[in-house]
């Protein structure tokens, strides 16, 4: 049986200000935590999940994770869970230390207020796809460990490093590596092959990149346009340019 | 004021088996909704928007919309949407004919087993990027006029015939064209260049291409991994794909 106090915790966590106060963030679904739980990273304080899903994955857990594990019912999933469709199994984890970017030799992310938690969760997807171990999020992009980033990530969490600053002050910093930006008007992407080195600004879903960091970039990089759609989704697009780059 | 019997009519269009039935559906937000209007291939029966939406865009909306305008409070907008925050305007449209689609001498695209509607509608707007005019969804793909599969085409859907059929048979009828099929280990789709012609096969969120479909494909096309994901998201990798098969 689940406590008031403990079901008004997890709750709370579905919030920024509370995760932030206690540096912890939710996971859920058997794949996002099976992942998280065999992260070398990431340390859980707890297991919630319903009583078939325990058992068919206890001994697999065990292999990892010591702390306390606590079977639940339905109607209990139902009042901690994020998800409009709950999904076996939540566990809550302590939030991880951002590690700071040393964007030299590879390829880094930087993201100007991406605002939608599916988009943030499915880019640090896709940087984990293509090998991109840091993404650097403008202050005001939505919260790597809302549970929604949490769930479109997919396990990817533990192996990209993000971390939250004022990106127009760290592009200043890394001025030495080239910076190119998503935009409409530049060079196609075809043209962009081998790069082992560079920082790719992704802008905001509706108004792209800001005035004030498009300015820092080194070079505009667009995705040519053979039919009508006026923008691509800026998950999308990300993937995009980084298959082009990388290959 | 909105009548108790058209707002249940609004709410029976959430679901696939009255938009069935009605031959209609509903879109939603500025941006979406003036799409739609505006293209030549839909037929609205009715636009339900906030008094001030409807004041700023009442002008523009006539220029092609001749039909009925009713403004609505904002507690309406609230009983009638299917978002979770609702955005200003709602409209009632006629579903669309499909078209039979012939795949000589262009890309098309085929969907197995598409299933979250933020993917069907994220590949519309992909496939209108690249002008790709036609997708072939297998019957049991999420559906065109799910409320979010509209909001997330942001306003393709009138620029890329989508049609649902058995698509191992409708495959099998155009074997002369060649079929490729996005898999784990295939060609490097850097390979692909300048293609005009072919049918993409993308698969399953999580169980990829069914065996009877993959066995119908000429070649296996994959996006190389650099780092750890253990996937891409589908809509991501139609995206990826169609950009290295159109440069």
């Amino acid at each position: 049986m689940l406590s008031k106090t403990y079901t008004k915790y997890i709750q709370s966590l579905h919030h920024k200000k509370f995760r932030d106060a206690d540096n912890a963030f939710i996971a859920e679904g058997s794949k996002v935590v099976m992942e998280l739980l065999q992260s070398p990273v990431f340390s859980c304080q707890q297991v919630l999940g319903l009583q078939q899903w325990m058992q068919e994955n206890e001994m697999l857990i065990r292999t990892t994770y010591r702390g306390p594990l606590q079977v639940i019912e339905n109607f209990e999933l139902e009042k901690i869970t994020a998800l409009t469709t709950p999904n076996q199994v939540l566990a809550v984890f302590k939030k991880l230390k951002p590690i700071p970017v040393d964007p030299k030799g590879k390829i880094s992310l930087v993201l100007d207020t991406i605002q939608d938690p599916g988009n943030l969760g499915t880019i640090i997807r896709i940087a984990d796809w293509f090998g991109v171990e840091a993404i650097i999020c403008s202050d005001n992009c939505t919260d790597m460990y809302n549970p929604k980033v949490v769930q479109s990530t997919m396990g990817s969490l533990g192996r990209v490093n993000v971390v939250y600053t004022n990106i127009a002050d760290w592009l200043k910093k890394n001025e030495h590596i080239k910076i190119y930006a998503a935009a409409l008007n530049g060079k196609k992407i075809s043209q962009l092959k081998g790069i082992t080195e560079g920082i790719v600004v992704i802008g905001n879903e509706s108004k792209g990149i800001s005035d004030e960091v498009m300015q820092l970039c080194a070079e505009k990089i667009t995705i040519p346009k053979t039919g009508h759609a006026e923008s691509l989704n800026a998950a999308v697009a990300t993937g995009i340019i980084l298959s082009h780059m990388v290959q």
